[in-house]
């Protein structure tokens, strides 16, 4: 009998990444294609298709061997149902029913999952999170993705909507967010929030070395460049991870309040400033998670970086097929 | 064969409650005395156990009939090693083995459980939770206490500290908070926390009818007298319950944005306000809660009053007893 393989994909709003896995979580190969965003969602289906099937082709592996493909996905999901209701970077997919239509492209069965939760499954599974009962993994990026692990199993809540640390509000009447609210936590750490306070910080006239990167022009001035800055030792720069930590740390504090979790995974471009923003981070934490002063606290990196999501996805692929 | 029975108590910094429990809830007995929490550890288990002896011989019980004792009770707890660590309202009782001193002195099986917790699990077996499968219910007394049921089961989190709504941050330097953090929920919107708001506001030099009660001395202006003046009409009154429901709605929003619950349950005096409590809490969490936008919500009075925490200390011991 062959070893047991599974398909996970992570359909982003820039690519679509496709990977091969074996039930160990090994990455046998691996597909990525641009989105195209812009297309007819029949298109983007297409390609995910013609994607899983190139891997399949190329590994020689039996069809009968792949238990199914798991989907990661971003917006607003029915996992059940397998339908993507809204995605703010995939404008054409609208109340989809993603999971009919590429089982019928494919022949293979394949299962829903929101992306910020792949990340957390992947990183569960053979990631950070491994022996980890209850965690809660971050994914830093453009946005702020987040994934809870209750009980070595994700959680979906009742209506598939949880997970939305970056929504949780950080200030009353703060900073406006991409989703129409004031005051969310990822308007102020996600790597958009973090050059929109630099800019305010820059215009309120600190002085900086960031300020000749906004002079070079509109894209320059980035998360990453802004650690690259941290670490020459320029003031401002390390004065933003720092605040930036610590504004993370009052959202973590609050879910360890909460939930009462083990551990806390950090991913993302964001999560690259590495000490800059993890030494602060945990300081606040211990601040102001009662748990801080009773067990100790895990807040760690991420170990899979962009794979975590197509592990996790697969992971969900092969977790269906045991019936869990 | 009889019916089976359950003891639930509430061990309270004020009030010890013992109740006699059916295993379909009905209080059938109940027993209620002060705690005198500066007694020695040793006085008040004895007057728990000897409540117990009461309740069984007042009602013709056969021992053998009750499944168990079940203890709610505040503080830091372990709950299956059946250990109250610290308790802020029980001095005396400090790393005390509950659960085998009160085996010994009724020869009855202990299951110990965190107060708010019981009252959530009360809520969810026969009040306000009933039918929901994931739920927040949180008591707005003194301070603030809060159990989360998930997947129809209380969640403890790692070490047994999970559900400290209270001490989540609303304002990141906010208000002392008794905990000694600053800024948290309870500082904000516990009976205790809407006082000193209220004091603030009357020191700051607003008119109020409740400048006459704070004359009338110290404990004259109580969460339940503000409501009071509210309903009278008064303009600072009705303000100040308003921000509470709008400083709440933000914590619940939190949590429904994390957590993606069904329903969430409030209890305790602060919550008797009503509706002077309940539709700015509605409005707000409906402003910050992105499933409201998909899904209703129901953010509902808690049902079994101070029965809450006995109902549920019972229920644990019914639990246990079927080996759930």
């Amino acid at each position: 009998m062959q070893q047991k393989r599974a398909i996970g994909i992570d359909l982003g709003g820039t690519n679509i990444r496709i990977a091969l896995l074996s039930s160990s979580g090994e990455v046998m190969g691996i597909h990525k294609q641009p989105t195209h965003a812009e297309r007819e969602v029949g298109q983007i289906l297409e390609a995910m298709a013609s994607g899983i099937m190139h891997l399949i082709n190329e590994y020689h592996i039996e069809r009968e061997d792949i238990v199914g493909v798991g989907l990661g996905a971003p917006g607003f999901l029915s996992l059940d149902a397998g339908v993507i209701h809204f995605s703010p970077n995939l404008p054409t997919v609208k109340e989809t029913p993603v999971v009919a239509l590429l089982e019928k492209l494919t022949g293979l069965p394949v299962y829903l999952e929101n992306d910020a939760n792949a990340a957390a499954i992947g990183e569960h599974w053979i990631g950070a999170g491994q022996g980890s009962r209850n965690l809660l993994c971050i994914t830093l990026g453009t946005g702020v993705g987040s994934g809870f692990i209750l009980n070595d199993t994700i959680w979906h809540g009742s209506n598939d909507l949880a997970g939305e640390l970056g929504h949780t509000t950080l200030f009353l009447d703060g900073l406006p967010c991409n989703c129409g609210r004031k005051g969310c936590l990822e308007a102020y750490v996600s790597a958009t929030g973090i050059v929109t306070r630099t800019r305010l910080a820059l215009s309120g006239g600190r002085s900086s070395s960031l300020s000749h990167l906004l002079a070079q022009g509109e894209n320059q001035l980035t998360s990453v460049m802004i650690y690259e800055h941290a670490k020459k030792g320029d003031r401002l720069a390390r004065e933003l991870l720092e605040e930036t930590g610590k504004y993370l740390a009052v959202s973590l504090g609050n879910v360890l309040n909460l939930l009462d979790l083990e551990t806390i995974i950090l991913g993302g471009q964001v999560s690259q400033a590495g000490e800059f923003l993890f030494r602060p981070t945990i300081e606040e934490v211990e601040r102001r998670a009662i748990r801080a002063a009773y067990h100790p606290l895990k807040i760690v990196p991420a170990q899979l970086g962009d794979h975590a999501g197509i592990i996790g996805a697969a992971k969900t692929a092969f977790d269906h097929s045991r019936g869990n």
